[in-house]
């Protein structure tokens, strides 16, 4: 008998003895991170309120407990006995039922009366019918990446248990090696912005952190060295995505052709996120001509493997290593990512991408654990001289511009990431045209940011507190604005915009490394009455930076579909307001570290220019009295 | 075609255009490092000294000239007519004709006769019979070790061949990667003595350094992590072994159990000390009940895979590394390693273990390279106070030890590494009875001193100068002193011994941790009038470690065959004589960078106890204002 089942073996036992008499356990099982406890008494299991949650910190495992498929009533009758039991207002759209494990998955508008007062409506559910329901939430603006997620996973259901399972083994898996080392690999995104990636490794454990492209580049992580995929991707325990961004995620899917076949932890809304994101990296590729790097499969296999996990959820990923997300403040389910690893020898937070302050969209930056000694912090802003104005300011400096422009009758022109500053500049222009600071006026979303948008509002859990409550009224969701217009007529819609009246445009890409800003460029471009405004960070190397930097002559597409390009002469004035960056800046990195608690003994900068990684390790070394490093790529530092 | 046969292609080209009309040349190939040019007109190509040399310097190759076997004359003709021009002083011993490559190997007691001024016999040997003579040493001492390696090469011969035509075009390969940059990866002895190993890699190549055990541990180096062997042992490009100690040398052949097939660079006689050492510690390890990492099978094929090199040498291990060895001082053929990487990107030297100064037995270890950025440096004497004696103190301390000693009757029992410090002390003693200094008296060579020692006479130009010169001349070698007395009748000599007359025994292990010396503190440890000297260094963990400081209570076998151990009571004096060791003290690690030449930027201090790793590291960062750092194990450092 494998260790492995005779641990199961073991739990069934412990599990058995404490449940009251009347309660049969009849199968107890892995997936991933969570024990799944099988029970012919379903009902009874959820007369008893407290008792998971006993079971759950006795045993110190995640628990969810499961009718038996022997005792399942038919989905027939349990259907209007849930739906009798759920509130009409809580807007239930479907209900799915699945045999095989007992779960009925509840789509509802406002899951939150599904769930009742501390679980109270679902576990009535259970006592009534036994299944085990399971809630999501309905979108509040149509999003074709959330309800394909769930298509296809619905669809692969199979599939995925068996992923669960086998990923559940390897997690409980013995522990073989006495040896205790700590080491961080560096991948990329060392002295540079883009490319993110980062091996964690144990005697027993190798954990990949983010694995992202480089904007205006074609480098990509040192993913053939043999410290980052060993004798194979399968030699990954996991795979770790701090957030969705493209130079965190792209190459994420790319794993799964070399034949990883593991999980991928990550939040729920970074899961679809990713999967937005790595299609449509695919298809600029292929617009360009570039051979991509993968299929759009590997974006599906990706999706199948990823296990969501939870701001603060503790959760076993190695015999040695537990993983907790925390909000990082940059974009929708970006992650601060703690590792605790073995028991009590170490501990290492990477911050992903932060933000310290709260903006109008998120909460700021946890920076608070029971225990850290290393922290792997960004340096985006790092520099000496990088302070960013306060929001404040800054929305007034936009409110300026667009106001300026308006009157000369030009249009504003944005070009954004589609996930996060879109939606930061969405809610300032909300706001702004709603209480009379800006005339209203046509905002057009091109590239994906109607469809990031319609995601973040299906995760309004992720988002501030008081964007959240807006969220959940219908009439004051700022999303749902009349002025937002979705272009999606193409070509024809941007030529109509930009022969009609002022309007402001956003558009992706948000370093205009291609995509809707360049056709924007074209139509817009030659206007001296209109404004090109960045409001986020332009990396080394993108076109974005050299359009800040004074290139005024750019290289289009003719999009005569003959592949020509040619120069444009760009007449339209070119503006930077900074404050909207998804970033901290020097003060905030600083403050980050300043307030961490505990304060980490190590900190490696990493993720930003030479210049501030070395200003930033160089500031928090004299200011703060820690060890800090400026690694390059390919290095291997030891804690332990 | 491939890459490296079209090479080869051109090369023919380009010599036959290099050559006289007269000439021919019917093959050429890589065998490793050399290119091998086959002609048909051996005699000619002899006659014209200067053809070679003008070739390889044109090329920039290593070239060797061998006839075609369809023109090779009879052996039974051949030989005496080489006979005939070889002087009869020269002492030839054996000539071994080998067909299939036309060589004809000669070895003879004075080799330097059998070449000739500037090569002249040997080409004159070429030019009468057309085969390509190569030279090898008669030992003055007969050795097993050295004849059974040489006796075990010529029955491999033609694997051999096959393996060196590989590795040559493994060697010459085409370069894959435009990207550049170098890295060390600590593998073992950062922190700590013991189990050297150290992985250097470029895009293109990776090479792995040393390969040890610690003395007094069952630790071995890092072998399992991903960045050592890669995917198989086969990812390495090659090893490079700095010298025969075990610390460095005890786990190469497990890198062929491994599935390791490649070269093993280093010098002709560690090639033999590491066959005879690596033996022995299968041997011991088996005798102690512990199951050897290996079998004596693979010490053949370390052996077989062996591309001995010689000081100086500038050789291609790979297509962007060239490898140089330059004398270190320590042990007999040790070797200071330089890497010349990329063209003129970077250069790395690993110190190995070194002596600056002079000793009895070698010159001062080099450091003049023609460039170097990185210094990897021993720090085994790294520590504050780390300063020896100088060793004409030490030798005086030892004469007054070893005469106080006789004066009571006692013996003088010195545990030393089989190879380096008792040839060294060998080298005292003779010299001390011969002028009188302390009374002459048996010295015992027990455990492999004696193999040792005979080894050591194969090859002379290993040696310091002088003493290369005096064992050239039989009647003044002193290695063959009549008091020396090799210990071939186990533990009844060792008896006799221990009952005899006062006497001096030199034995292994060096660090008590083994080997007859166990036997010798069995015999004579309970004897006050004797006395127990430490001459070299005694790493943490061993016993003799223990023994220096103070523990006179020490575990034995009691040698009944049934396996039982005991206790012991030492009673006879313990004293220390430093200044023999082997390694440069504080003083001379100082000396050996401060008159480097060039200056290396940065200095990673390794093999030395965490305090003098850490003391050395923070003088030379202190004194001359380098980049210093004290490495752990498992990390990687990246150079450019």
């Amino acid at each position: 008998m494998s260790s492995v089942d005779k641990q199961l073996e073991d739990l069934k036992a412990e599990i058995t003895n404490e449940l009251p008499r009347d309660i049969s356990v009849s199968d107890v099982k892995y997936e991933g991170p969570e024990l799944v406890v099988y029970t012919r008494d379903p009902k009874r299991f959820a007369k008893n309120g407290d008792l998971i949650r006993k079971l759950a910190s006795k045993l110190r495992k995640r628990i969810t407990v499961r009718p038996d498929p022997d005792v399942l009533s038919d989905p027939r009758e349990a259907e209007p006995k849930i739906l009798n039991v759920i509130p009409e207002e809580a807007g239930v759209t479907d209900l799915d039922f699945h045999a095989d494990t007992g779960e009925v998955v509840i789509e509802a508008e406002k899951p939150g009366m599904v769930i009742g007062r501390h679980g109270s409506t679902l576990r009535e559910i259970t006592q009534q019918v036994g299944w085990t329901p399971e809630v999501v939430r309905t979108p509040p603006i149509e999003s074709s990446t959330v309800s394909n997620v769930r298509n296809f996973l619905k669809q692969e259901r199979e599939d995925r248990r068996r992923i669960l399972e086998r990923t559940g083994r390897q997690i409980h898996r013995e522990q073989l090696s006495d040896d205790e080392w700590v080491r961080i690999t560096t991948l990329g995104c060392c002295r540079e912005v883009g490319r993110a990636s980062f091996i964690v490794s144990t005697p027993e454990t190798r954990i990949l952190v983010d694995c992202g492209d480089k904007p205006g580049s074609d480098d990509v992580p040192y993913l053939q060295v043999p410290e980052a995929l060993g004798s194979g991707a399968n030699s990954l325990d996991a795979v770790v995505l701090t957030h969705a961004h493209l130079d965190h995620s792209a190459l994420i899917p790319l794993l799964f052709k070399y034949g990883y076949d593991g999980p991928i932890y990550t939040t729920e809304p970074t899961r679809d996120l990713m999967g937005l994101l790595t299609l449509d990296y695919l298809d600029v590729a292929s617009k360009e001509g570039r051979a991509p790097p993968y299929e759009s499969e590997m974006v599906r296999e990706a999706i199948k493997h990823t296990i969501p996990l939870e701001y603060g959820d503790v959760t076993d990923i190695a015999p040695d290593v537990k993983l907790t997300f925390h909000n990082a403040g940059h974009i929708l389910g970006s992650a601060v990512t703690h590792f605790h690893i073995g028991d009590g020898l170490y501990n290492v937070a990477f911050s992903g991408d932060i933000h310290y302050e709260d903006t109008r969209l998120f909460n700021g930056a946890v920076n608070d654990f029971p225990r850290v000694e290393t922290l792997v912090l960004e340096s985006t802003y790092g520099g000496r001289n990088d302070y960013q104005t306060d929001q404040e300011d800054s929305e007034q400096t936009l409110i300026d511009v667009i106001n300026k422009t308006y009157e000369n009758g030009g249009k504003v022109v944005i070009p954004a990431f589609a996930v996060g500053r879109s939606q930061e500049i969405m809610l300032v222009l909300e706001e702004a045209m709603r209480s009379g600071k800006i005339p209203s006026m046509p905002v057009h979303l091109d590239g994906m940011i109607w469809e990031a948008t319609a995601i973040h509002t299906t995760y309004p859990e992720y988002l501030r507190d008081d964007l959240r409550d807006r969220i959940f009224h219908e009439d004051e969701n700022p999303f749902l604005a009349e002025e937002f217009n979705h272009i999606d007529g193409g070509e024809e819609e941007r030529q109509e915009v930009a022969d009609g009246d002022q309007a402001i445009i956003l558009s992706t890409s948000g370093m205009v490394t291609g995509g809707p800003i360049m056709s924007w460029l074209r139509h817009i471009g030659p206007d001296p009455d209109s404004r090109l405004v960045f409001v986020g960070y332009q990396a080394q190397g993108t076109l974005g930076r050299r359009i800040q930097n004074g290139w005024d002559e750019i290289p289009v597409n003719d999009n005569d579909g003959r592949g020509r390009s040619s120069t444009l002469k760009l007449k339209m004035d070119v503006e930077t307001v900074d404050g909207f960056s998804g970033h901290a800046d020097r003060q905030g990195l600083e403050n980050f570290v300043k307030t961490m608690n505990p304060r980490p003994e190590k900190v490696l900068c990493v993720h930003g220019d030479e210049r501030s990684v070395q200003d930033l390790s160089s500031a928090l070394y004299h200011n703060y009295n820690m060890r800090t490093f400026a690694p390059k790529n390919l290095e291997t530092f030891r804690f332990k």
